[in-house]
């Protein structure tokens, strides 16, 4: 096109696009670039403000490594990253929600009752539940992969007091779909906010806390993964959680128990405490 | 909010900015992030579909250098950057065309009729004409920053064999508002596409090529800054240039002349060659 506008760019995109490009890239790359030009029509973007974007991808760049994953963050915090969770989400299962950057794969097994919480202090949280299928019924050798903070609010791989895999531990169910295992409370924490995405944050007034959480990819032959959060009840985070992961059927309640109601059979690296937490998660899968 | 659903989380996300927040960002981001959401909507963007936008993010961070500004690129072969340029381009005045990754600033001062061909082969290019203002009376005094490829269609960031500032000139204009410089005929070339941008150009069935130009940033105190092209009329990219920074006031003929006719007066490191080649490109600016 001889003669590019601003009304006729978007266009003129598209017959770039040759004849036999995969429909579905022509379909993704349409509409991206149609929005983006709408976005820049409609807010008549500036110059400057075209740069200050450039910089903050630049700014992105220049931290993104093996453990910072600023890209993925953004999304997470501009809603994108739960966007496409709940486009997904099967309204029969349970919600999916954010698997966020700090996911180690290639965690120990943990046994059925094992133990996470080892040598960390506060009360011993009891996590327990069923993964189901759609009709109720217990699906045997799903496998659950399980990871949290420490008390500290960091993750393993954020930090260099804890072993690559403290508070991680993937669980195989048995005939009757149950899982058990013994750790800490997690806690509310900040996702990183001393990058380019913190600048996004403070410029907005927004706050960088995320309520307190056990991740959950769960598997199992048949039906669809599901990367899942479970969300304590009293949590003061709930309601402005900084990456949307919150879902209604995702809070639970922590309850206090006595130390005698806890159950047999159960592995802990020391004595449970008085009185002790038990929240129960049911997990459902929705068939693939 | 604590049910955020796949229908609420733009409205979530506009309600997480404080009251005080400046108007502009809110206008900004909500945009950005409305349109964000509406095209992972529109196309059901899978996971998998997410993922690779972060590969290509992540793919441009790792190649990011001073001499290679790959996140620009995207912007250009996408057409935001031509359309931010459209967006705030005078209609009266000459239309500005994209600045590209290429531009070296503190180019050495290139006196009128001054020549930047020097020991490069090929046809002598003869480029004049006046900077003028809406009016059509000359503007005295204004500054042309002029850059372009070597005939092997590298700019000198690009390419060890040049100089610095080899293809680069700063002219500053008399009361007559004329320029005039030598130089050889520029060549159409590609952009960089060994790179996440290369990517998406095959993806989509499209060519890496520019149309050959010269550029200019012009600037004259009272009179807004311009960054333009000049393409010749016979290029064969024209209609199809992958940055999208043809418009029609920028094509100009490129003359065939004899040698003899080649004006008295102006600077050449060599022989004029017979038959030289003229280009005349006025430029308009609009009032500040």
């Amino acid at each position: 096109m001889r003669t590019v506008t601003k009304d006729n760019i978007t266009d003129v995109f598209m017959s770039y696009m040759s004849g036999d490009t995969n429909p579905r890239m022509r379909e993704v790359m349409g509409s991206l670039v149609k929005h983006l030009h709408d976005f820049a029509r409609e807010t008549n973007l500036t110059h400057e403000e075209w740069r200050t974007g450039i910089a903050f991808l630049e700014g992105c760049a220049a931290i993104e490594s093996e453990d910072r994953h600023e890209f993925v963050l953004a999304s997470d915090v501009l809603g994108l990253s739960s966007l496409v969770d709940m486009l997904h989400s099967s309204e029969d299962a349970t919600s999916s929600s954010v698997l966020g950057p700090f996911h180690v794969s290639g965690a120990p097994a943990l046994a059925f009752g094992g133990d996470m919480k080892r040598h960390f202090g506060g009360p011993v949280l009891l996590a327990e539940g069923t993964i189901k299928d759609t009709d109720g019924n217990p699906i045997a050798g799903a496998e659950l992969d399980i990871w949290q903070t420490a008390p500290n609010g960091l993750y393993a791989s954020q930090d260099e007091e804890q072993d690559t895999f403290s508070f991680h531990g993937l669980m195989t169910v048995g005939e009757d779909g149950k899982y058990a295992f013994t750790t800490v409370k997690p806690v509310e924490y900040t996702v990183p906010s001393d990058g380019p995405v913190g600048d996004i944050l403070r410029a907005c007034g927004r706050h960088p806390w995320r309520p307190s959480h056990l991740h959950f990819i769960v598997k199992a032959p048949g039906y669809r993964s599901l990367v899942t959060e479970v969300f304590p009840k009293d949590d003061p985070y709930l309601d402005h959680d900084t990456v949307f992961g919150v879902r209604g059927d995702l809070v639970m309640e922590y309850i206090e128990r006595e130390a005698s109601e806890f159950p047999d059979g159960l592995e802990l690296s020391g004595q449970v405490s008085d009185p002790f937490l038990s929240v129960k998660f049911d997990i459902i899968l929705a068939p693939e």
